[in-house]
């Protein structure tokens, strides 16, 4: 059985806390001692990425406590643990098999008298055999004619990531030849939402995904029927135009409303659930069940990565680490993600649910309540955009705040122009490299508000290109990282009681069985 | 002559942090007591909106202290100043003008030898003819056909804001018969932003909208050129496609390059741009001049409450002390923003901006470190599609967030559905509704993992529906906190000096100018 301690009960944590070692980070930075650690602090990561943390507030000696603390934290064996199938998310006594949809990583893992690596693959090939009869035209609407879009329906979990993910490739689709269908996505109750989506759609050449694990989500119900009142007025039959992506158990799995219905399981959290049907059935839609495993492959072969018990060759490990030595030794409250590609425009949305839904908690595992600090806040923007909004805080304000890039050697259309001796893309590159040495090395100026004192720490993960495989590695990259900081913390990353108190009251208020403020705050909207 | 002063200095910032008093807001905000504070804590905007603030941690004690720290500071004085034209952009030596855009608060300003204010509205005023030429055919392509797309080419403050006004009132200009042209924006130097709007944008009937102060802007200028090449491709002349939003001074206002030149001036902040021409050429051509005026008087009529010397009756006053004692007396780092409309879906990344362009610095106006925090960390998403994904942390995380929320009564494009005895407007409604009350009061379980502590702090804004004048006073109300915030810290609000270092260095990467550090993270990207 894994042993769960809180992370101020282990003694390499309490090393760290007492030591004085700080690094002075501008200092360690410049010239060629710079230069050296740039080269010497970087790690492979799976589909070419690199994961570069030279401008982290590290060194030798700290980096050796922080392995101390992974191998006293037992963070490699906890993994083995999860995804051999110990029952991880205690507090919902269940399985955490987000990983074994795009690949096996120990043993087999049985569970509800399956096989479960078995069972992700067939929804995964149900998935591929049925996108593939939409494009051939085998599926079609029932006036014989091909479908031209999907709409996925769900939201949180069902909604950031998959939308994040489409976004991410959709460009790459189109100049490599393999899009195949428009994606879009209903996901808020607001009705200007789904109004505004439908009335940009072709109806009758859409397919609808209808995605809730529970089958009971109401915003996700509540816009079902928002669509099939549309469908409806269209003169379409719906359950010609619906599939259904839930549990097997969930009353959506059976019902006649549904063209077909894809499975997913309790052992998929919905903020890990991009790889499984969540975000097979509309990725595969929309660039062909080959993109979608090329995607999972990617992810699969940085799952491998982050099961190396080498900790200063497992990116995800390291990069957790650094985190947790920011947030708890260091006293950085939030971090922020800034990828130099606007096809990771939502990006830094999805990794916001990841993290905050993941690690925002106040209990161990046990329910206990912790003595530190947890999950930070998350946020981001794409560079360069963000350089010309928010960077003014991140360079000069009064808190630091770590911070995430990601930038890419090629752009993904191919399409450029050169303007003073350089490309967009070169521009772009050079924007990126040039902050993060901003950030660390800052400079003097005898103008106090044009100084940067420096000091302010970031890694990068750097790629060729963002292709399917690269998207996946980087995901798994970020689930993983937020996996070994719930472990460090000892609390439980795969629940999420916190959400729970908000949807009771909102009901109440819609049975008018409000009092007190609840009821005056109700009144202002004349519910 | 305008004193100013350091927080720290002042008495009432120094009775506040001497004082014990806290508010327990769970129990505030129980039974009778709760529903008092939410009818009395709240206070009249402009345009139908109401700022309610009885879910913060003040009462009647803390309110009075805060009040008197808004006289010493001498808040309404300081805007005064502002709104006569002091220079109160003292770093750049600059006039602070953008409430003069939309209205006229005191004596007249003069600078550059005229009237500022005959100077914005003859401004507004040839955009609103420019437009109504456009939209009655008067001014077409070179082939004689009407213009059905405007894209507006800019970055950072001539990006963000602009784009978000644009979405808030898409729908509503959609519905209520006032949408005239779709508006597209082209804004990172990632070639492939602009590519994919490219891809996705019919040239020949579009019009482009070059934004830039300074005419010198790098990612504005390789964009203008990306979008150059593409007319040319199509054989059209860029000429008669383009019109530019430029300072008199800038080498685009005379350029034969553009149909039309349209000036804003150096009292102008790029963040405070969206009721100058910046916002008014893409949003009278996207909805027509008179929506974009009914924006201007809702953002006027906001100004004028905000010059209002009587705290309590001054919202965006109000907001900006109730902030500041989150940040320097409560501690707490960042603050969310929780629009329950999805119209605001870019509202948020807007205020992200403005919020933390403006007040992230750690120098006074005089060049002095401060002793204090200054801005926070500001991020948000529209809700219900937050309760789904951060609101976790927001709930049960280790670090108290406060949260800004904003609602509506109606939704905008008037179509809903209604689900277990509930449209979708309502069910919008009563979750901000019971949020609120949930983040305050919490819920005591058993389970301490299923246990809510509440407290954690929020306000509201409270409107009707959406349109033109409520969000030009919720615009105004966010500048106007942003702007009282920076003189209680006693910094420049009003520059931007942490951006330049990133450029400076940008520079060197093109240029092939690096060594250490910079030289290997160019290397990677094989600059």
């Amino acid at each position: 059985m894994t042993i769960w301690n809180n992370l101020d009960t282990l003694e390499a944590y309490n090393n760290l806390v007492n030591s004085d070692k700080k690094v002075n980070l501008a200092e360690a930075m410049t010239g060629d001692n710079g230069a050296d650690r740039v080269k010497k602090y970087s790690v492979p990561m799976a589909a070419g990425l690199t994961y570069n943390y030279a401008a982290k507030e590290v060194d030798d000696e700290i980096l050796e406590k922080l392995v101390a603390l992974a191998n006293e934290s037992k963070l490699s064996e906890k993994f083995e643990a999860l995804y051999n199938g110990e029952v991880v998310n205690t507090g919902e006594k269940r399985l955490v098999l987000h990983q074994l949809t795009r690949g096996q990583l120990g043993s087999a893992v049985t569970a509800d008298g399956v096989d479960k690596r078995i069972f992700y693959v067939e929804q995964q090939e149900k998935i591929a055999d049925f996108a593939k009869k939409v494009h051939s035209g085998e599926i079609t609407n029932a006036a014989g004619e091909k479908f031209t879009t999907v709409v996925q329906i769900g939201i949180g979990g069902s909604d950031l990531g998959p939308r994040a993910m489409y976004l991410a490739l959709e460009n790459w689709a189109k100049k490599n030849g393999c899009f195949k269908m428009d994606a879009k996505f209903i996901s808020n109750v607001d009705p200007d939402d789904a109004a505004a989506v439908l009335a940009s759609t072709d109806v009758a050449h859409s397919i609808f995904i209808l995605v809730s694990k529970s089958g009971t989500t109401l915003e996700t119900l509540t816009n079902e029927s928002f669509v099939k009142d549309a469908l409806a007025k269209a003169g379409l039959d719906a359950s010609k135009h619906m599939i259904a992506v839930t549990s097997e158990t969930s009353p959506l799995a059976k019902s006649s409303d549904y063209l077909e219905a894809f499975f997913m399981d309790d052992y998929i959290g919905g903020r890990f659930s991009s790889t499984s049907a969540v975000g097979g059935a509309v990725l595969s839609l929309a660039f062909g069940p080959d993109i979608f495993a090329r995607f999972l492959q990617g992810a699969a072969e940085q799952d491998k990565l982050c099961a190396n018990n080498d900790v200063m060759n497992n990116p995800a490990m390291l990069d957790a680490l650094i985190g947790v030595y920011e947030r708890n030794i260091l006293g950085y409250p939030s971090t922020a993600v800034l990828p130099y590609s606007q096809a990771l425009s939502r990006f830094p949305a999805h990794l916001q649910q990841l993290d905050m839904e993941s690690n925002g908690k106040s209990v161990n595992r046990f329910g206990e309540p912790v003595n530190y600090k947890t999950g930070p806040v998350i946020f981001g923007e794409p560079g360069t955009n963000g350089q010309h909004s928010f960077y003014q805080l991140l360079h000069q304000g009064t808190d630091i705040v770590p911070l995430q890039f990601i930038g890419f050697k090629n752009n993904q259309m191919g399409v450029d122009v050169d303007i003073q001796d350089s490309t967009s893309q070169q521009k772009l590159c050079a924007n990126v490299a040039a902050q993060i040495v901003a950030f660390a090395c800052g400079k003097k100026d005898e103008n106090s508000n044009k100084n940067f004192k420096g000091g302010r720490p970031s890694s990068i993960i750097v790629g060729d290109q963002l292709n399917p495989e690269a998207l996946g590695a980087l995901l798994a990259h970020f689930e993983n990282k937020v996996m070994f900081q719930g472990f460090l913390w000892n609390i439980n990353s795969f629940d999420q009681e916190g959400v729970q108190l908000g949807k009771v009251l909102a009901k109440k208020v819609l049975a008018h069985e409000t009092d007190g403020a609840l009821k005056v705050y109700s009144d202002m909207f004349e519910i």
